[in-house]
């Protein structure tokens, strides 16, 4: 039997344009706030791991996790960086995760960022199609948001996804990110001023068609952390320790064109399904959720395939309220990739901390009331990629 | 307790200069090639790990692990890249490792590579020089090579190591590259050669002084793969499966400079101390080593830290032959970096594939009477993050 294993503490540096800090101090701020969040003191991490898609790429730095470990005061703690483009910080969980399970180490702390604002947005949405099939379509110009209208094109087609559905996503986001001090964008926008009004085709252009500007989630500097730990030692380090109850990842078809059904994302069918069986749970027991809603349809389509909605019914549920705060299943109260914003190597760690401070009670405004149960989806590729979690408190 | 884990497969793609094939199809041969030595038939892998330092900088292709998935047709098995300077491979098995004695993956592939000649070697010193400290060391153009150079000085006047010692090593190394296929390097060297005769000034100039040119590994292109498994199935795969006994990993201080004594290489030291607890064995045990020879000055100082000799001693083992093929204690009987070549994320992975053939009694020419017990240090930075393994046979 592997141990069981539990989130003690998170931490974020700010997410949005951080010209005031290099990587290695983001990443810094983040694993520091996570580490005095856990209430340590002197008890050593005895593991790190770091995830970042870009570091060599944009900040001529590679092998960071070893350079962490020393900026950090953790040598000798082993440390290791994944990159999976932007599942990356989820990767990282599950491999924090099965260290700890596997009992090889006790206390493990996981921290991802991305500098990316310092670079033309050309480049960066360069870089970002490196992780498109080499052949079948990086040579061929695609690029993620390409990718994004095409398969938005296709949902909408098939199931009656409306543009305002897109936009009810952004406006819902944006509401949510308000209440999150970490978020990139601190911006109240309305369905009339993207979508309705006159001024919208100006307010919100199109980027892809049929995507828009606010269908895009913003290019972010930013880290965030989380530390785990062997479940028999939790209370040590918190009143209310996090159960990481199950875990799931899989793969997909690389080139989006090649699989059977381009709108059926089948690693996040699988992923989600491996970690709800593993934590005997269902998605109707969940209480939050964070999903990866890179564009907007994402968020839609992520909730059918994780199992929240019939397929081709999420975009009424959004419309219903259903996934706002407040509602039956709020999704994204942190404002998702949307409004906290898409440091690539954080978001999937930044996704556990949300959970983390919502299940703790810790969430502030943006609190999901009572949430004892939680799932995560952090999406890598054009879905070629999934690592999903399902937390729940211990009462 | 954790799962077992065992080595039920290996295979290499050849070490060289391989422009006859991407990155991909080097990992492709090599994976390919471990799964059928493996004897998988039908059984699936669950999870991959894929170890790459430069994938994203080199060949513009970033979560190659989530590709590569898709084309060995592993979709949906478990995906992730791990990158950890030249430490990468032994990251990635460690990882592979920690999946299984977890109990969450069953079988689980574990292959790296790079191809670098490709580019100017300046260009690649520069992007491997970005493992260094970004503000102590490579914004004042610090190398890997020169930090070499600096550490075989301070050694040769500490512990009397000479030139000679140093080529020694070089000598022994292609000789045993000689008898490995996939070695990058199949040449015959003589210490006339090389040091004593007239024309050794000639064949082997000064790089970075003390450094000469047979003193630096190749920049090679190539891969490497091996197949674990959970010890219960083993059986199933392999006639002698070999278990992973001991599994360690330590940081050390990122700057050379700053370590209070810069000869003394502590990532080894603790990496391979906890390997050796773990597997309940000690240095005096090992039949065979595979070392992290980047430079020549590595073996000495790494077979000495990993507790194999009295620190300053190994240079006079190498001279009285205690560590050639026929010897006490053979290291690197694969050649090593020096002859085998070292494309840098697949060397942790090469190391653990010569040591399975080795312990399986399928090494060839380069076969280590009897071998079984073996132990093996991939080496990161200059020496901040360093993975050791012990493996052996079980009877």
């Amino acid at each position: 039997m592997p141990r069981e294993v539990a989130i003690v503490g998170c931490g974020m540096a700010q997410f949005g344009n951080r010209t005031d800090k290099s990587l290695m101090d983001l990443l810094k701020e983040a694993s520091t706030k996570a580490m005095e969040h856990t209430g340590l003191g002197e008890t050593n991490v005895s593991a790190l791991y770091v995830s970042t898609m870009l570091a060599g790429e944009l900040t001529n730095q590679t092998a960071i996790a070893s350079a962490l470990a020393d900026e950090l005061c953790l040598v000798p703690a082993a440390a290791d960086r994944i990159e999976n483009g932007p599942a990356s910080g989820g990767s990282a969980v599950k491999n924090a995760y099965l260290a700890i399970a596997a009992g090889l180490f006790d206390i493990v702390l996981v921290v991802g960022g991305e500098k990316m604002r310092q670079v033309p947005g050309d480049r960066i949405t360069d870089l970002l199609a490196t992780m498109t099939h080499p052949t079948a379509e990086y040579i061929h110009g695609v690029t993620l948001p390409s990718l994004a209208a095409m398969f938005t094109r296709l949902y909408m087609n098939k199931y009656g996804v409306e543009r305002k559905h897109l936009s009810m996503i952004a406006v819902k986001n944006h509401e949510n990110g308000l209440k999150n001090p970490y978020a990139h964008i601190h911006r109240k926008i309305t369905l009339e001023g993207i979508y309705s009004s006159p001024e919208a085709e100006v307010n919100n252009p199109v980027i892809a068609d049929p995507l828009r500007l606010f269908d895009m989630c913003p290019i972010s500097d930013g880290a965030a952390a989380v530390v785990l730990c062997s479940a028999d030692i939790a209370k040590r380090f918190a009143d209310k320790p996090i159960t990481v109850a199950g875990v799931g990842q899989a793969t997909d078809i690389h080139a989006v064109s090649q699989r059977p059904d381009p709108t059926t994302l089948n690693a996040v069918k699988i992923s989600s399904q491996q970690a709800f069986k593993m934590a005997k749970l269902e998605p109707k027991n969940m209480d939050v959720v964070e999903l990866h809603d890179a564009f907007t349809i994402l968020e839609i389509a992520e909730s059918e395939d994780a199992g929240f909605f019939e397929k081709g019914t999420a975009h009424k549920a959004v419309e219903a309220g259903v996934t706002s705060l407040g509602g039956k299943l709020p999704i994204n109260p942190s404002g998702g990739l949307k409004a906290r914003g898409h440091p690539v190597g954080a978001t999937g760690i930044a996704q556990v901390a949300e959970l983390t401070w919502q299940l703790r009670g810790e969430a502030g405004e943006r609190q999901v009331k009572d949430a004892k149960k939680a799932f995560c989806c952090n999406f890598g590729g054009f879905g070629n990629n999934v690592v999903s979690f399902v937390l729940k408190r211990e009462d």
